[in-house]
C-alpha cells in the first residue's frame, strides 16, 4: 500500500478508533493473539526460514507476543493507566472561585512503527509497539521489516481479520513495504502524530533527525542498543569465579549475541582470580557452537565491526575465530581500563557474541569508568554482601546512566511486566523516559488533556460522576476508586 | 556567573541533591516560599516597576507563586508521583522464573529554566518550571528574563538563602544573566539534561532545534502560546448574548491581553443576533482603559502583528485605535470562516488585547474550522443544552487540538492544581505530553529506572518492601499503600 494512502486512512480510522471503549480494544487486542495463535506452525516455520531463528525459540517468542498482547488488553480493561484526575469545583473559594478540572490521556494518533529484525515476532508487525498502541487508541501504520516480510505478511493477516472480527475500520492498522525512502516519507507525512522504532543507533537516529526537522514535530521512540556493562567487584569475583564466567558467557551468546541486552562489556578487577575468569570465559567461547546469525548483513557488520575494535590501541584479542558469511563466531578482548578511558570508540555497540573485558586496578578508576558511560539499556552491578559502600556508589552513578540496574542475573532476557523498564539515556534510545517493553510502554502514545467546567454528557467515561467500573482516580488530590 | 561555571556547579550539586529526602526537598521549597514572602513590598514595587503590572496584580501573582512552590512540597512529601512499581519475583514460573523487578521515576538532571516576561513571579526565576524541576530533584540554572533583571535578583536571593538554610549545594539553583548567545550556550551545555521555556514561538523553536541538533539531544519544553479559539453556538449566543460578549471583552482585556491563554479567535454563527453580540463587544473594547504592556518592544510587536492580520483579505477592523509607544489599546476585528479557512497565517498569535470574530454560516464550517486549527493551550466550546450533538461533534475534533477543552468561562485564569494542563500540541508547545502548571508539570523532568534484583538497602526507600509513609505503589498490578 502506498504510504500515503495509508495515513490518510489511518488518520481516517483514527476518528473511530479513539472513540472505542476500553472493553472494545481489549477485545480487539485478544483476538490478534487469538488470529497469530491460529497461523500455526506456518508463522513459526516461516519466521525460522527468513530470521535463522529455531523453532523453538520462535515458540517462546509468539508466547511473548500473545501474552503481551493480553497484558495490555488486561491493562487498558483495568483502566487506571489514563490517569483520571478531578479537581472538583470550589465555587465560593475567595477571592476566586475554582471550577471543576478533569484530566486524563488520550491517544496521539497515527502512530508508524518500525520493527526489529532480531525478534521477528515480539519487536516486529505485533510487537509491543503495535500493541501498546493500538492499546492507548491509535491507529498503526507498520513498515515491514525487510528481514521477515512473509512473516510481517502473515502476523498483518492475522490482524486484519482480528480487525474485521471486531467491526472497526481497516485503517486502525495498515501495513507498508518499501525501502529507507518509503520509510522516511512514512516519518514525514502530516498525519502522523508519533514513531516507534527498533533497531541500529544508525537508523533511529536518522528517524529522529528527520522527525525533528518537521514542521511540527512529533515524538521518536527510538531503541538503539547498547553495550550493557556488567561491573563485577573485587570480592564477587573470588565467589564462584568460574560459574561467574560461565553466566557471563551465556548471556553474551544468547542468541547468537543479537540481543539488545547483550552484555558487551565486563568490568573485571586486576587480581589473582581475573586470570581464571577469563580463561574459563574464554573457554566457554571457544567451545561454544556458533549459530547462523539473522542474516549475512548482519554478520558481515560483526565481523567489520569486531575488527575494528580489535585494531584499538591497548585491546588485545583473546578469542578471536575466522569470520564467517553467516556464523556468528563468539570473540573475547581484553582491555585495561585505562585504555577504555582514552578511547570512547571502545564504548561502541560490535551486534554479535561478543564481549570486551575491562581490568580495573582500584575502585577510584571503576568509578570513573561508570561515570564516563554514554546511555545504557542496562548496567549490572555484581558485588558481595561486604562491598555495600561501593556498590551504593555505583548505584548513585549507574542509576542515571541505564533504563534498568541488575544486582545478580544476566540483562538478556526482558520481562514484559509492570515494572519493566527497556529504555534508557541517549544513544540507548531518543527518549529516556520511556519504555518499549511492559505495560508502561503506553505511556508513550498518550497526552493529557483537561476538560473544564465540561457537562456529564460531553465528558469521557472516566472522568464522569459515576465511577461504574471502580476506576482508580485521583480526586482533588487523593487516589480513589469511588463516585462524586 | 558564566554560563560554563554555572552548569559544572548545577551537574556537580545535582550528585547530592538527587539523593536527598523528599522531606528535605519539600522542606526546601517551602523555605523558598517563605524568604519570597519576607522580599515584601521591595519584591512588588520592583516587579511592578519593570513590567508596569499593577500592585495588586502582582500581589496576586506572589500568593500563586508561594503556593505553587507548596503544593510540589506536599506532593513530593507524599511522594507517590514517582509511580513506584514492583512485580515480585516468581522464582518457580515454568520455563523461566521472574526476577524481582522494580521502578520508579528519578529526576533527570540539571534543567535550564527561561522564564517568562509577562508573569515576572509565577512563570519566572522561582516560577512553575523552577518548583517542579527542584521538587523532582533537579538543579535548575536560570536564565534571567531581561524584561525584569531586579525583580530577579531578588527572588534569586531569596532562593539561594533558602538553598544555604537547607544546608544544600549552592549549585542547586543558579542565577545567569546575558543575552541570547548565554541561552544558547546552556542549552548546548553537556551537562543539561532539559529545558523548560515560557515565551514567543519563535524563542521556543529557535531552542528547540538547537536542543535537538546536539550530539545528546534533550527534552525541550517550551509553552510558545496560542490563539485559544472560543466557539460558541447558535442556540447559545442567543442566550444573555451581550453578557456573553461582556465576558469575551473582560478576557481579551486581561492583563493588557498579555496572557498565553488570551482567547484570540471567536468563532460566531451568522444570525439575528450576531450584530448584537459584536456590537457589544465593539462597545467594551472601544471604552475599556488601556493598560501599559510589559515593555515597549511587546507593544510595538502588538500593532506590528495587527496592522499586519488587518491588511489580510476579507478581514474587517471594528476597533481599532491609534498605536501607543507603551500602552495596549484593543482591537477588534472580523472575518468570515469561508476567509478564515482560506488564510492560515489568520491564526497567527497577536499579543495584546486584540480579538478576532470569525463568523461561520453552518455547522459543517464550524467544524470545519475546528479541524483545522493548529495546536492550542485552551480550546472553549459555549454551547446550549439543546446543542449537544454539535457539542459532541466539536468536543470529538477540538480534544485532540489543545492541552484543555473548556465548556464555560474562560481561558484567562490557569488553576494551579492536580488535574490542570497549561501544555497542547505543537505549536502552543514543543512537547504535548506535558503540561507547565499543576502538579503534573514535575513529570517533565523524570524518567523510568528499573531496578532488578536489588538488596533492600541499595533500594530507593520508595521502591524497598517496608511501605512505612504509605506511599501509593503497584504491586504485582494493583496499587496498594501496604509494606511488602
Amino acid at each position: 500500500m502506498p504510504y500515503n494512502e495509508a495515513l490518510t486512512n489511518a488518520a481516517q480510522a483514527f476518528e473511530t478508533y479513539k472513540i472505542t471503549t476500553p472493553a472494545q480494544r481489549a477485545q480487539l487486542l485478544r483476538s490478534i493473539a487469538e488470529a497469530i495463535e491460529a497461523l500455526g506452525n506456518e508463522l513459526l516455520e516461516t519466521a525460522s526460514r527468513e530470521s535463522n531463528l529455531p523453532l523453538t525459540r520462535l515458540t517462546g517468542e509468539r508466547g511473548r507476543t500473545c501474552n503481551q498482547l493480553r497484558l495490555f488488553a488486561d491493562l487498558v480493561e483495568e483502566g487506571s493507566w489514563v490517569e483520571a484526575t478531578i479537581d472538583t469545583a470550589l465555587p465560593d473559594r475567595q477571592p476566586l472561585p475554582r471550577p471543576d478540572l478533569r484530566r486524563m490521556l488520550v491517544p496521539l494518533g497515527p502512530v508508524v512503527v518500525f520493527g526489529a529484525s532480531n525478534f521477528p515476532l515480539a519487536f516486529s508487525t505485533a510487537g509491543g509497539d503495535t500493541a501498546s498502541a493500538l492499546a492507548a487508541g491509535c491507529t498503526v501504520v507498520y513498515k515491514e521489516h525487510p528481514g521477515h516480510p512473509q512473516t510481517s505478511q502473515l502476523v498483518h493477516k492475522a490482524i486484519a481479520q482480528a480487525i474485521r472480527a471486531n467491526g472497526l475500520p481497516e485503517g486502525v492498522f495498515q501495513h507498508v513495504s518499501g525501502g529507507v525512502e518509503a520509510g522516511q516519507e512514512l516519518v514525514k507525512h502530516l498525519a502522523t502524530k508519533a514513531v516507534a522504532f527498533t533497531g541500529s543507533y544508525k537508523g533511529g537516529k536518522a528517524i529522529f533527525d528527520l522527525a525533528m526537522q518537521r514542521e511540527v514535530p512529533i515524538p521518536v521512540y527510538a531503541e538503539m542498543g547498547s553495550t550493557n556493562p556488567v561491573f563485577i567487584l573485587p570480592e564477587r569475583i573470588k565467589e564462584n569465579t568460574e560459574q561467574l564466567a560461565r553466566q557471563a558467557a551465556a548471556s553474551v551468546l544468547l542468541g547468537a549475541g543479537q540481543f539488545c541486552t547483550c552484555p558487551g562489556l565486563f568490568f573485571i578487577p586486576e587480581s589473582e582470580v581475573t586470570p581464571h575468569f577469563i580463561a574459563a570465559l574464554e573457554e566457554e567461547l571457544t567451545n561454544a557452537t556458533p549459530a547462523n546469525m539473522l542474516h549475512d548483513g548482519i554478520a558481515g557488520n560483526y565481523y567489520k565491526g569486531l575488527e575494528k575494535l580489535l585494531q584499538a590501541e591497548g585491546v588485545q584479542a583473546l578469542v578471536h575465530q575466522e569470520a564467517d558469511v553467516l556464523e556468528g563466531r563468539a570473540a573475547l578482548a581484553s582491555t585495561s581500563a585505562a585504555h577504555w578511558l582514552q578511547n570512547p570508540a571502545l564504548q561502541e555497540e560490535v551486534f554479535g557474541p561478543f564481549t570486551l573485558v575491562v581490568r580495573y586496578s582500584n575502585a577510584a578508576e571503576l568509578i570513573s569508568a561508570a561515570k564516563a558511560l554514554q546511555g545504557q539499556l542496562t548496567c549490572t552491578l555484581w558485588g558481595s554482601d561486604q562491598e555495600h559502600e561501593l556498590q551504593q556508589k555505583l548505584t548513585d552513578v549507574l542509576r542515571d546512566k541505564c533504563g534498568r540496574l541488575l544486582y545478580s542475573g544476566v540483562p538478556t532476557g526482558v520481562e514484559v511486566s509492570h515494572a519493566m523498564t527497556h529504555g534508557g539515556p541517549f544513544p540507548a534510545t531518543t527518549d529516556s523516559r520511556s519504555t518499549s517493553v511492559g505495560t508502561y510502554a503506553i505511556k508513550r502514545f498518550a497526552r493529557p488533556v483537561t476538560f473544564q467546567s465540561a457537562p456529564q454528557a460531553l465528558l469521557p467515561a472516566e472522568l464522569r460522576d459515576e465511577n461504574r467500573s471502580g476506576l482508580w482516580r485521583t480526586i482533588n488530590g487523593k487516589l480513589s476508586q469511588a463516585s462524586l
